[in-house]
């Protein structure tokens, strides 16, 4: 029962354990703060990638990786999937999540949107450390127009 | 498949995290930063203990709360139950893991021994979280004489 909460509970206290302590509160303080999350996440998602079965490290296309994280990845991590995905075909993805496991304890509106980058980098570095696993380097950048609606954009540079 | 082990990647990420920060590597910036996640601990297991199930609010026995702990709760957290339960009747709970997995990635053996409070002291605040959360306060400590078997006392003021 409590172990599909677990995991919000504790990214709940990282973020609250991270800024409690931050240094520097500023906005160079926050983004110390923010890359240590992501960097966190990444290592987690690169722990995870290697988990997966194996026949996912044999797709062939770009498409069926994200796909994949979209469904398996967010379903082992949040208990459900991803609600869309669209990409223009020249390595830009961007990844719709309409109720945002980590945003949804936040009450909806505006006035907390300034909060929600924190409760973003974590999730930003777990799907860069997936497809890193998976042998995508990539840049990802959260935003969130309405909580609890969250985008995720995946920037693949081409080689 | 990846949630089972998700929480053992954050715990690491969150122990790596604190010492890699800690200001103070001494003796007092280590006891900080095992308050830290003590601290940590008391609050995923307050909020756990307030998803458990509503009979369980009932326990008439101290007893028999130790043994929800052992049972449920460690296999919520950890997918596996704790071992063995001792009392000496007067408020004093022994709870044993035979292999905690939290210890399990370090190489058995004394020579990690050193290291092993950091990778207890988020699970002791757990405990304690869980057992305020049903109305007891406790005082709760780990000890490890062999990796990977670990003890954790619980002691049961009376009032």
């Amino acid at each position: 029962m409590a172990d599909t909460v677990l995991f919000e509970f504790l990214h709940t206290e990282m973020v609250a354990e991270l800024w409690a302590h931050d240094p520097d509160p500023g906005p160079g303080g926050q983004k110390m703060s923010l890359s240590v999350l992501e960097g966190m996440g990444f290592r987690v998602g690169r722990a995870l990638g290697e988990r997966l079965p194996r026949e996912t490290l044999a797709f062939r296309e770009e498409l069926d990786v994200l796909k994949f994280l979209c469904k398996d990845l967010w379903v082992a991590v949040f208990q459900k999937q991803m609600d869309s995905l669209r990409t223009n075909h020249q390595g830009t993805y961007v990844l719709q999540d309409n109720s945002f496991p980590l945003l949804l304890p936040m009450a909806s509106g505006l006035q907390y949107l300034e909060e929600a980058p924190k409760f973003l980098a974590f999730t930003c570095g777990l799907l860069r450390g997936a497809l890193c696993t998976l042998g995508i380097e990539s840049v990802v950048t959260a935003s969130v127009a309405a909580l609890p609606i969250c985008k995720f954009q995946v920037v693949i540079p081409k080689s």
